[in-house]
C-alpha cells in the first residue's frame, strides 16, 4: 500500500502513519516527493486495509497496490485451471455450450428442449428448479421436483446438468442431482452459500454481481477456493448501467481480464444481459471472439408461454444457428 | 401493460398478441394510432410479465404500467407504517438515530462506544456480530459472542440493538438478541433471508441492494410482508455508479419516491454511502433535510484500530457534531 | 405517449390533462382500466413532451410511446445507408478498417505508421490535429500543420484520412483536408457543430457520448441529417460505467440496436473503450463479431514515445494479427 | 506517480521504467517491496501521464498519485474565491438563490416570473435564449430576442441574470446581455468554448458533465482559470447512473469534497437532477444541507404550457416554500 499525504502535512502527523504501520509489524518506507510525501508499505503477506489510513489527519489517500485474492490469482498458479463435467471439459482451450430453459415447468418441456439443444451442439443442459424471482407473486420454480426432471434429462440424454442452488438449506439437494451447481448473480455475495459450496465436490458456476467489479467477482470465488473447492466457473452476464436497450451491459473486456488475474475459466451468459432474443446470437459471437471458455443460453420451444424470461429465450431453430455461428468463429482465428 | 407494435405490424401478429393476452383470461384493447398498433392490457389483478410479448414478431415493445408491489404500496394501505421498537417509533415524523460501531469487537469497546452515543442522543445501537466481507481473509464478526455483548449493551444502556442476519442457519440466534434485524445489501434479494425475516415478530432493517432501482427494492420488501411481518423500515445506503469520490452515491430521491410508493418508513446509512469519515456529517444533514426518517450511523472511539471500516467511522465528539446538527435541520423546516 | 393516472384520479384531473393534449391539437383517447385510467395520445405527428404531462395533479407517469427521431429511423428509410469514401464503403456489408496514430505529431511518424497500417490492410488513415484534452497543460495537437501531414499522408498512401473537428471555427480548415470529419464523444450533443456539420459535403463520424443512451446517440445523428448530410458514420467506443478495469465499457448490444431502428452504419473504436492495449484485440474481434461496420483503431510504431494515449496503441505488428483476426471472424459468419 | 511491477517482472523491464521516467528529466525511484517492486516518480512539477507506462512489459498498473489541477486546486490557493455579481457574493458562507424559467418565452412570461421569484427571495434571475435541446424539433430559444428580454429584466428588477452561451459564435453577444454566463453540462468539456470564457470578464457557471468526475469537472474549471478567468462558480446538477425515478442522481458529496479540493464556490440544481417537480423542494433542502454556495431552481407560472421542461419547474407558491425552507435550513446549522 502507498500512503499519500496531504502536501502540507505536518511531521507528526507522518510519524503516526509510521507507527500505525509499525504497530502492525511491517515496515514503512517513507519516500520524499517533489511536492508531498508518500509512505510504502512493505513486507505484508496479505493486503492491508486501506480504511485504517484513509481517515487520519494529513492523510491524502491510501491506495492499495497488491491484490487482495490470493488462491484465485494466476501469481500463485500459473497454469489454467480445467475443470471436469462427466468428460466435458471447461478451460482447455475449446468452447463448451450450456442451454437450455431458463426454468424447468415439466418433464415433456425440459425433454422437447434437451433433444433439440443436443442436437445443435450442446454439451451441457441448463435449467432451473429453485428460481430466485425478483416478485414473490411470479413462479419459484418446481423445486425438488425439477431437479428430478433434471436427473432424468441426464439419464435419458447423456448431457451433464447445471442448475441454481440458492440457499445452505437446498444446497444438499441440489448438489445430489446436479453436476454443475450455480451461484446466482444476486447471490455473488451470499457468503454463507459461498463457504458452503467451498465444501461441494461438484464444481461450482459463479455468475457475476450486477454490480460487482472483477476484483469483488475474483474474492467471491476466492471464498470457495479458500474452503478446498478449486473447481469454480466464472460466469459473465451483464453488469448494471445507464444503458435501456439491453437489460444489463455486457462487460466482455472482463475477459481478457479475468484470464490475466486468474487461472480459473470464464464463459458468458448472453440471454441475462440481453433480456432480448434479438441481441444473444450478436453477443454471443461476440463472447466466442473475446475468448469465452464457453456459453451459456437460454431456448424454449415455445417462448410465449415460458413461465419465466421467455423474451430471452431463443427458438431452437436460432439456438442452432448460433451453435454454427459460435464454433464458426471460435474456428477462425483458433487455427 | 401496454403493447406497442410495430408501424408496420401486421394483422396477423397483432391477433397473435390479442390471443396471447385472452388466453390469459385478461382482456384485450387494441388502439390504434397515428402511426402504429398499441394494445393495452385490462383486468389484470397483479403484474403482467412483459417478457411475454417482448420478443414476439412485429412487436416493438411492451410497457409495464401497473407496478408489480402490492403489500408495500401506499395504493393498498394510505397511512404510513410505525415501527415501533421498545417505544422508541420509526415513521412517526420524527427523527430517530441509530449508532454504533462497525463490528462490536469487545464488551469494552462495545461499551464505552454504547456511552458516548447514548451521550450525544442515539436512540438505538448499532454493531455487526455476523460480518459480510469481501474477503475471506477479512474479520467475520465474533458471532454469538457477539450478539451477547449486544444484549448486555441493552441491558446496560437501557437502549434497543439492531444487528445483521445474514443467512438462515443463524437468523434465529440473532433473532434472540436483537431488538431490529438488519438485512444487509448484499444480501437485498436473498429470497430465503427475506422469507425467514417474513416469519419474524421482530422489525427488520432492510438494506438497499447496491444496483437495485426503487421497484427492485419495495420488491425485496414486498418478500417481507407476504409472509406477514409488516415491520418494515427501507434503509438508503448509496447506489454504485461512476462516481470515485465516495465509496457509493447517495440517492436521496429515493426518499420522497418510496415515500410517495409506500407507507414504509425510510433511514439513510450516510456512511457506507461514503466511505469515508469526512463526507458523513454533510450527507447526513442532507438526509434530514430530504425527508429520511432516521440516520444510521458508523461511530468507534479509536477508528485507527477498528476490525472494519475504520476511515468511515466518527469520532464521538464528531458524532456528537452530528447529532446536534441533524436534530437543528430536522426542527428547520418541520416547525 | 401514454399518460397513466394515479389509481384515485378524480375525474377532473383527467379531465384537465384530455384537454391539454387536444389543446394542442391531438386527439386524447381515455382507456379505462381495472385498477386506473390510462390516456394515450393520438394522431401526433412528431413525438410529444413527456413533460408536458408528468408533473400534473392525478398523473403517476407520462410514457413516451413513438421514437423521437425520424430521419435516422429505419421506419423512415428501409434500407442501409451506404457512406461512400474515395470509393471505400462503409454500411454495405463489408468491413471498414481504420486506423492510425492517436495524434499526429510529425510527418516522418505519420507516414511509418501509416505505410504499416496500409501493408496489414487498413483502408482510411486516423490521426488527431485538433485534439480534445481533459487538462489544457496537455499537448493539443499540431492543429493546421497536422492537417497538412494528413493531406500528405493521402497523397502518398493513396487512403482517406479522417480527422477531427472540434468547434465551428475550425470546422472548414478540417473540412478541407479530411475525408472523414469525426465529431468526438464530447462533442456529441455540441449542437452548434453537429448543425455545421449537417452543411458538409464531407462524410461525419459521429462518436457516442461517454454517457448517451442509443436514443440520444441517434438524436444528435438526426441534427446532421435534419441540415442535408446524411453521411453519417456512427461509433461506438463504450459508455462510462462502474466498472475500473478497462476506461469504458464497450456496449456491443448497441450494434443489433441501432442496425434494427436506424439505417446509418456503425462502426465500433475498441481503442478508447479499453483504455488498454492488451484488451484491444479481443475487443475488435468481439465488435467484428456483433457485425460493426467497421473498427477504428489506434496504432503507434513507438507507444512509449506517443504525444497521447499511448497505453492504448498496439504495435504494428499487434496490428496485423488484429486485422487477420478481424478478417476471419468476418468471414467465419458471413459464407 | 506509482508504477507497479509485475511480481515476476525482469530486471531488464524495471530498468526499461526507469529510463523512460530519467529521459522526461524526473527523478526514478525503485522501492522494493515484499512480492513486487514499485517506482515512485519524484520531481515532477506537473502530472505525469499514466499511458506512457500503463501497457508496457512487466508493469502491472501506474498509479496517478498527484493531481492533475492546479490553479483551481486548495494547495495552490488557500482561502475561498468568492464571486461577486453586481454586489452579491456567491461563495462567501451564504446562500445564493437564483431561480427563472428553463427558457425566456416573451417578455410577459418572464416578468411575471421574476416579480414573483424575487419576492420569494431569489437573488438572481436564470432563463436561457438559446437551448441546447436533444431534439432539433424542440424550441431551440429566442436567440438574441432572449437576451435583450433578460436585459430588460435585470433593469426593471434590479436582479443579475444568469444565461448560457452554447458557442463561441455567439459568446459575445451573450456576454453583453449576461452578468454571469452559464456552461451546460453537455459543454463541461467543450474546449473552445472554455478557452473563449476564460478570456471574459464575467463570471462563469459551469456546470457538471453528466458523466464527468470531479477532477474531469475541476479541469474543465481550469481551463477556464488557465486564460486569465478566475470568477468560476461551479454547479452540481446530477449525474447519470442506472437510477430511473429521477431524471439524473444528484451527487452530494460531490461538495464536500470540491470544497476541500478546490477554492471555487460551488452551487447545486436540484431542478435538472430531478426532473420532477415533486423531488426539488427535498433536494434543495438537502443541497443546503450538504453546504451547497446556494441553489439554481427552474420556476414557471404556468408549467403545463412551458416550452421546455415543464415537468420539473416548480410553480411560485411552492418556489416560495423552498426559499423559506432553505434559508431555515442553511439558518440551522450555521447559527
Amino acid at each position: 500500500m502507498l500512503v499519500v499525504m496531504d502536501h502540507n502535512a505536518t511531521k507528526e502527523q507522518i510519524d503516526t502513519v509510521v507507527k500505525i504501520i509499525e504497530g502492525r509489524g511491517l515496515t514503512a518506507r517513507p519516500i520524499p516527493g517533489g511536492q508531498r510525501v508518500s509512505i510504502g508499505i512493505l513486507n505484508n503477506t496479505g493486503p492491508v486495509d486501506t480504511s485504517l489510513f484513509a481517515g487520519l489527519p494529513g492523510v491524502k489517500e491510501a491506495i492499495a497496490v497488491t491484490r487482495p485474492y490470493k488462491l484465485v490469482s494466476r501469481e500463485v498458479k500459473t497454469e489454467d485451471t480445467i475443470v471436469d463435467v462427466g468428460g466435458i471439459k471447461i478451460g482447455n482451450g475449446s468452447l463448451t455450450i450450456l442451454a437450455g430453459p431458463c426454468a424447468i415447468e415439466n418433464e415433456a418441456q425440459a425433454f422437447t428442449i434437451a433433444e433439440k439443444v443436443k442436437a445443435s451442439g450442446a454439451h451441457i443442459f441448463r435449467g432451473g428448479a429453485f428460481k430466485p424471482r425478483t416478485s414473490p407473486y411470479s413462479f419459484q420454480g418446481l423445486g425438488e421436483a425439477g431437479l428430478e426432471i433434471l436427473s432424468r434429462v441426464r439419464d435419458k440424454f447423456n448431457m451433464p446438468v447445471v442448475t441454481e442452488a440458492m440457499d445452505y438449506e437446498t444446497f444438499e439437494l441440489v448438489e445430489e442431482h446436479a453436476d454443475i451447481i450455480q451461484i446466482g448473480t444476486r447471490n455473488m455475495q451470499n457468503y454463507t452459500l459461498l463457504k458452503r459450496a467451498g465444501l461441494s465436490p461438484k464444481p461450482i458456476l459463479l455468475k457475476r454481481g450486477m454490480a460487482a467489479t472483477v476484483e469483488e467477482f475474483l474474492m467471491a470465488a476466492e471464498y470457495i477456493l479458500e474452503r478446498g473447492n478449486n473447481h469454480v466457473i466464472l460466469c459473465e452476464r451483464g453488469v448494471r448501467t445507464f444503458v435501456d436497450h439491453s437489460r444489463n451491459t455486457l462487460d466482455l473486456s472482463a475477459i481478457p481480464v479475468i484470464k490475466k488475474e486468474s487461472h480459473l475459466p470464464i464463459i458468458v451468459d448472453p440471454s441475462h444481459a440481453a433480456g432480448k432474443r434479438e441481441q444473444v446470437l450478436p453477443l454471443s459471437r461476440a463472447a466466442v471472439a473475446a475468448e469465452a471458455d464457453g456459453l451459456m443460453v437460454e431456448v424454449h420451444h415455445d417462448p410465449s408461454r415460458a413461465m419465466s424470461d421467455g423474451a430471452q429465450s431463443l427458438y431452437p431453430e436460432q439456438f442452432d444457428v448460433l451453435c454454427r455461428h459460435a464454433a464458426a468463429v471460435y474456428d477462425s482465428f483458433h487455427l
